[in-house]
């Protein structure tokens, strides 16, 4: 029996259509009601998730998609899973909502074991882990610790804030609000708040308006695909954008204090470094003295064949901070270094210091992950998928360009010809009962639940070509 | 019987104290262990939420403490309320905990009834809701709704962004991404993220090491108590302050956008502003083309004996944006102008878009409150409480000084004549059975819950007599 039929026996075995339109009239009605509490014109359809189940999602005019976008990439294993479930009906799940905690300094005695099982579930070379609320929020909790540990290098772990520090602190100024940037890279996406938005660079309508700190973006690396018909081409395409960094580093008017960078640029069109590219980094941060943050939120949690994905680079010594959230339900970063707790206690902290609610639903995800194998088993059903894929991509060559993702599971991005030919498809992919999501202006790419198997990517695949058959 | 014997039937009727140092040894035993997985300093002991009851928290010792901090003024109705374990339990929040949705693009049908048990809950002139995380998110949010409505001021609502806009926003760089500042209070509060850590500064352990901008600080009132004896000082130190806010919005380098202030400075002391105070800020905003924020995540949910802290201050037109967190259980911000929701959709957005789960919690709340119309019985209870720490104040005059609060409900809050001193009082109180936090250096702060009863004041009252009279 395959997990999909463990967690789901009542999964529907092929998507229903019963609307011409997305959205259908029920979820028309609905969005147009749902318009007057609350911004509703992005929304797709209005879901029905009791109905929902497994890799499918309904709505409210009886329509059943089969799901490869999976909210915004961010549900691990399939709608109504019972495990999850069971996790949420549990008395922790109970205490953890009506008695919200301020973990900082009330924890309840249950607290210890919640975090115990979110980090099984941590990257190779990190055992500790500090909890946020979002994506956005792990990237600039991560900040935070690294210019605190950046500063700390400068002025001695242990020694005591300076009379100067603690005055111009509450002035804005420095020294105490010292002059530090964090380097990212073009088209990367980090979040929307003002610090994580300032390392955001993927589209302008995330930014616009806002004032951002003056931080340096670097090149990400433009590969030529299939990539092993380029390898020339693109190692020196990696050695191209390292240098960049570095320069960057050397040059910036002000002192980088880390890096942050995603193991696959998602929002900003499933751009992938190689592992040369990321062990560069590496290199040039350490020699430097800037702290190297890997943003996983999107990445992590098994989608890329590996639990986070960048396990596939071997990095040595192991990135400094690991940022997460989405399908992991609940945020924060990882670390190995002692040192990225401060000195002083309540440097980083706030009210509530995560939440115990979602990392419980995070502890049962690892749980689940781990004892049914699904991280390998994504890397299975991940390259039939693509094999699937690579011979629609000759059968439809205009439309499956640069397909990418060999080897990184599920997920998997291609491009069309044009933006409008990209949306054309996400729609009538949908008319076709899959919902599927884009990423930049022209990419496709495939976000899946650990719980999709071969019988799913098989019906993805013959609906696709039977769309792009009439393209 | 009263509301606290209807949620509670059970309450303890007295503290209860077993250990003779707190944290007890079992505690201690659990910090130390909780310490390996997770910065256990701040950690005053290890709660027992399964024994805590309405305003009694238990810890592991078998401590039971009258609770008049209630986290960090972060529990609205008292612990293990039957209401909210019954919306714990409800199909809707297992929903919203399994299938943690994409809001803004797949909204499950519940959606729009849970925003609107939300809205119910909104202050007097506002009518709309947009949802986040926590309290600094939620600022954060706000700002990015200021920023975008201040532009689209100067712009128009609906001309499209320029090419040198969507160019330049991709580096940071004005006017895609302009220099543009917010405008708060020294002494404030309002998160520790990085726009949210620039306007706030209550103490450097929030802010040191962090890069912020340079936004300007003005003087928020520091009045003689009690008031009606210095009415006329304290109009002149409004005068004074407000002068301050309108030469800084005059002349500060870069175009102040926004304004944000708490109705109390919680974290900051709990210094109180009047209504003339605030009144003076809308026609200062008014006349400068500032948007008005009130950070009411600390002051909000009847704390003060108003659901809103600002409801007290009648502040015509109402303000801009009221942002809430902490005892809401669900963050965000009010909004009445419709043009505070941006031109484009995407703009104020992100992956989850607010927590279901935790509106749902949110909802509950406003309606208990409602129907049990606590907002009023906690104004009669603070009535009653600080009439008996006015009689303490005169007994112990060095102990309770620049008592305040009075007209607030149980939002109270005196000075102690040392820091010394008034740390030593909390850590007596609790060893006396009552958990109470402090602010800023002298100040001791009450923040019980809205179930929180005259015989829960005789409780704490006797108590503290007891312990100031050996001080």
């Amino acid at each position: 029996m395959s997990v999909s039929e463990k967690y789901y026996p009542a999964e529907p075995t092929a998507p229903v259509v019963k609307t011409t339109t997305i959205p259908g009239p029920e979820s028309a009605k609905g969005i147009k009601s749902l318009g007057e509490v609350f911004d509703s014109r992005p929304v797709y359809f209005i879901a029905d998730y009791e109905k929902s189940l497994g890799n499918y999602i309904a709505d409210v005019d009886g329509n059943v998609y089969l799901d490869v976008y999976a909210q915004i990439a961010s549900i691990a294993l399939g709608y109504n899973n019972p495990a999850l479930i069971e996790a949420a009906k549990s008395p922790e799940m109970i205490r953890a909502l009506v008695e919200r905690p301020a973990i900082g300094n009330f924890p309840g005695k249950d607290l210890e074991g919640i975090i115990k099982n979110v980090l099984k579930g941590a990257p190779k070379g990190q055992n500790n882990v500090w909890n946020g609320l979002s994506g956005a929020d792990a990237n600039e909790l991560a900040f935070k610790a690294a210019f605190m540990y950046y500063q700390s290098k400068q002025r001695g772990y242990d020694t005591a804030f300076s009379a100067q520090e603690n005055e111009t602190v509450m002035k804005n100024q420095s020294p105490g609000s010292p002059d530090l940037a964090v380097l990212s890279f073009k088209r990367a996406f980090h979040g929307r708040l003002f610090a994580s938005g300032s390392v955001t660079a993927s589209k302008p309508v995330h930014k616009l308006d806002f004032p951002a700190f003056k931080w340096p973006k670097a090149e990400y690396p433009s590969y030529k695909y299939p990539l092993a018909e380029n390898a020339e081409y693109n190692a020196a395409e990696d050695a191209r954008c390292l240098k960049i960094v570095e320069e960057l580093i050397t040059s910036w008017h002000i002192p980088v204090a880390a890096l942050i960078i995603e193991p696959v640029q998602s929002e900003g069109g499933d751009n992938h470094g190689s592992a040369a590219f990321f062990q560069g980094l590496r290199d040039i941060t350490l020699k430097h003295n800037v702290v190297y943050i890997i943003d996983e939120v999107q990445t992590g949690l098994g989608a890329t064949g590996k639990l986070w994905a960048h396990e596939h680079f071997n990095i040595t010594p192991s990135p400094d901070l690991v940022t997460f959230s989405k399908k992991f339900q609940s945020a924060g970063y990882w670390f190995h270094d002692p040192k990225f707790v401060p000195n002083q206690s309540y440097r980083q902290f706030n009210t509530w210091c995560g939440d115990p609610a979602h990392m419980i639903i995070a502890g049962a995800l690892v749980k689940e992950i781990q004892e049914n194998d699904l991280v390998a088993k994504a890397a299975e059903v991940g390259d039939y998928l693509y094999g699937k894929l690579a011979e629609l991509a000759v059968k439809y060559p205009q439309h499956i360009q640069k397909l990418r993702g060999q080897g990184k599971a599920t997920f998997i991005a291609w491009d069309l010809e044009s933006a409008d030919k990209r949306n054309a498809l996400l729609y009538k992919m949908k008319q076709n009962g899959v919902n599927v999501g884009g990423c930049a202006d022209v990419s496709v790419r495939l976000r899946p639940t650990l719980t999709f198997e071969k019988k799913h990517a098989d019906i993805f695949v013959s609906i696709l070509d039977k769309v792009l058959s009439d393209f």
